[in-house]
């Protein structure tokens, strides 16, 4: 069992201190509010009240685990490293790119402490599920943590063996790995979360046909712009998205955890009625691009996912705009209006 | 000089009668709005009150151009069909299917009448600069008909001769080709369409992006979803987006017609503030998409261009409110307001 | 329990048909090759010497199940329909088209025989994890055949319940679905199959970026026309793709049952020095697409997974040398030619 | 008229010289390799032995133009640097990052140099054309250059004025434009190339689709993977791409200098027989795609084009290798081996 200092007490972090405890290592825990610390404490963990008390209450060589946003890892390392040891560790468990990884374990050697890179993959399910964990830094150090990252990481039993493995005690199993220097953990999570964009967008887009099968009920304008839908015969489906979702979970080949999620939000709601739309994306989706353009890898699928997010919230506006200006120039179309609020959007 | 019937005088169609009137030919004409008949009649033509009316002033073999929609030119067959004579030749100019076409073409050969395809390009300003012609049907029949392609088509003077071709006496240096049997013209003609939208979108992307070259200048959040600006100092540009178009007219790559239409777009209004960004499409696009599939051919620019279409309009709201489902269901993320109205949109 | 013949016995077909048996039915077989028929009787179903002896084999009304190609099932329907009886059922369980469905059960309702389309997910892993069944149809015909159904799909107990639903004796839980009318099974196969293709290019891709972080510790050239690598130090990592893929199965964002496939694969050969890279593509693909296409839903992300599969198979071959003849043409450039054989792809 | 020095004597730099000594203006010039210096000297250049002399032949302030790889501009900065004087001009004409541009014109400052950064368009046209130069930098120094910039672009008239255009004594008709400060040139000039890009990509997929119109006429297996062509009649063309290059150049929409392009390369030969399809990009279009995913702006065409490219080039291998696999595993599917060589490519 070990010790483990944990600041930045939000859904993430509080979860995992808990994951920890259950396993029977000792939090010493800190947040910016106060809240936070105390519903911990109650649960058995070390509250502080201030990073100088954090350091105090902790055994050399300290682990600090930092879950905080990305945009506040650089300030709050600026606070830390002052007191610190050497020999300490800090662990950024958030969302950070990994050039400010190398940067700053580059950095923090300088004073003789140890930076380590964990991706961290599991969100809101991790407490219960585990957290997958992609980790990057030196292999000692690495090797260090490991119980820490034993514990919070799923465990072998949570997935069937893969036929054909033949590597024997390779943690990977457990659900967390090594990945390489520093870096590389948050590296790794970039491209998971690459991934993650394009699973999400084909779901959704195979979604979105699903929902539009009944397109040849409706009534279309033929003009001299339109022409008429040539098979109205062939879109006549009223699915049952929900049920869809459900059938997919089970023997299919697209069966995935995304598709349970997908399961779950269509259960509450077929029509996504509380959604705008406005997809949000957090920069590993962006980075993951930049990355595969820098190397010369194309990611046409994982591009289009990130570039419909960007389209969601309004970014092609402009674009789009043009565009009938350029048909309104060439032809003299004027723009269609948008069509009477339709229901089977 | 020729005789020639014109069924359909909007736009296209009366554009189209008056060049051939400058050419020396004799036009017929016929539309449902007589408006438009007397117009022409006055500038020339034989005007006509009827279909019948038409067939009856016109002398054997007839040549009769449709320049209706697309919808409705079967319709406009089966009126006409009966009314003409072996030998009579049907002109469909419109943006009809290619298949279609074909299945026209089989119907009307057993009454002995021939049709032609006819894709035409060139928009508003064909009376000016010249249509130029995709054309499908017989060899001898399209030969026949030369006369009025030629008056139709732009000329050679318009374009320097290609250097290193050695074909002599070819017409599509005047604007004018017989592409292949039934349905090459309009083939050709879908292709060119999808081509259109591939660089139409290719402009309203670059000029998006030189439209947000300032965007270092305003303020980004940074919360646990959204990462900050990397380099707000490299956005900090107000460019000139008309200038640009302007420029980029002379002895650049990307010269063409397509950039001096957004030049004068934008010489209006940079702002495009007429223009809501709801881009039509008007089936050519999407049937070259489809026949690339069928072809096994890659498009992922053309349909790109195609889906920006359909996004533009609303139609992946459905896939993007799953997506935000997505996101909550995992990450518990709330979906971000829209921004307060930005002005560099 | 009830008697189903079975027609066509590759893979699918054969395990099908053991999994019935397994669960009590009473199986009658047919193949073209008289092999698997005999394989199968050892193993307990009743074999056939002919499409006659299987309908005389066979109680009313017959329910026979077609496991054959997609190309091949009109002809099958041809031989097939004079020897059925009035009541008679056919499942067309392979990867037809739904428009030929549609077609298919409007032909044999002529003759009073029922048409069932079953799109069957789970390939060879199926006889053991079960198959996911997409049903259309008519819905008495549908229920007659629930036994079957049932004892084909995986059952509830092969994924947890999804959180917040409240339906009772829904068969979705079981692993099969009643999706709609004619054809409504084979079109959610179809989209089921498309999201498969963007799933599968989202890890393709992301893998493919892992794969080249190395590419920093490569020496590039630097001429007129390749600038160099601007960040050689971000690109230093070796990374273990079979431990990554093996690593994210467990609590990760991306865990599914292609991951569990990618794991096996990469277990075997990390180079995956096996295959080409030519990705064949069997139909489904193509038609969500023209679907997405039909209905106006943008696919970008399905698409590009569709079309990098044509460009693997050479299609893009003639673009390619368009796009690099244009760069001679106004830049003099002439092509690189293929670098050495490089170890890292 | 001016004095200006130039550097890099390859096929741009000469025809800089030419086109700048025919306008009246005074190039001194030098090279890397001699011969170069000496053509132009034979032509009426100030041939230099070295940097030293090239600057010593030079009155103040001097301008000198840099022609040289973007990889070389800053050993060739650190050279020259040391032997200019305040108030002299250095000229960046390359294909320079725009951020290289900001951090040269910053250094250069402290020693009361000036830089400029102009993205200069026209290929090896641009001798007779003209260039098109998108310029970056302080207003007063771009001004005190103008007289090259009007002997390089190529002038009001090789273009008709744009309808609706009220400016005047507006440089950008004149074919050279000062965008901006430091950097803006570049920028604006990458954002050229990314559009230059998904026009280059729209056209060539086009051609493709036009020259596999006759697909149809090709068999086709059919088998458990592969459903048949559903519609062979409909892509039975043979069509004469280097003929349909040429009309489109005359009266189309899509007609363009690159088209223009187009039609003499196909008018060479329309097998592009001469180009194996590795299509080189040289750094703008990623960087144009890098800097879409900074400011959030969609980009899915020209990001498609720019992974063409990369996909041309053998880059998507692993990822093709992957999906492959993924077959294997799930269906069993071996690879299919690549067809007998297609005459139709």
């Amino acid at each position: 069992m070990m010790q483990i200092g944990m600041i930045g007490l939000g859904r993430m972090g509080s979860n995992m201190v808990r994951r920890l405890m259950q396993g029977g290592h000792e939090c010493v825990v800190y947040n910016r509010h106060v809240a936070a610390i105390q519903q911990l404490q109650d649960e058995g963990a070390v509250g502080t009240a201030s990073l100088q008390d954090l350091i105090a209450r902790m055994t050399k060589p300290r682990a600090i685990w930092l879950m905080v946003p990305a945009a506040i890892v650089d300030a709050m390392l600026t606070q830390l490293a002052p007191l610190l040891e050497e020999g300490d560790i800090v662990i950024d468990g958030g969302n950070s790119y990994y050039r400010d990884d190398i940067r700053r374990a580059a950095e923090l050697q300088q004073k003789g402490l140890h930076y380590v890179d964990v991706g961290t993959s599991g969100g809101v399910a991790g407490l219960e599920r585990g957290y997958c964990l992609m980790i990057g830094g030196e292999p000692d150090i690495v090797k260090h943590l490991n119980p820490i990252f034993a514990t919070l990481a799923p465990g072998s039993g949570t997935a069937p063996r893969t036929p054909g493995r033949n590597k024997v005690d390779a943690t990977a199993e457990q659900g967390y790995l090594h990945c390489g220097p520093h870096g590389a953990g948050h590296f790794v999570k970039m491209v998971h979360n690459g991934i993650e964009y394009g699973l999400m967008a084909a779901y959704a887009e195979g979604m979105n046909i699903l929902r539009h099968a009944n397109i040849g009920k409706h009534a279309h304008d033929s003009d001299a712009e339109t022409s008429p839908m040539d098979n109205p015969e062939f879109y006549q489906y009223e699915l049952d998205l929900p049920e869809i979702a459900e059938l997919w979970r089970r023997g299919s080949v697209v069966a995935s955890w995304l598709l349970d999620l997908t399961a779950a939000a269509l259960a509450e709601d077929a029509d996504l009625a509380g959604f705008s739309g406005r997809v949000s994306d957090s920069g590993e989706g962006r980075w993951t691009v930049l990355a595969s353009i820098e190397e010369g890898v194309p990611t046409p699928v994982i591009s289009a996912a990130l570039f419909e997010r960007f389209a969601s919230r309004g970014d092609a506006d402009y674009a789009n705009r043009l565009q009938s200006a350029m048909r309104k120039q060439f032809g003299g179309h004027d723009e269609k209006k948008s069509a009477a609020v339709s229901n089977q959007n």
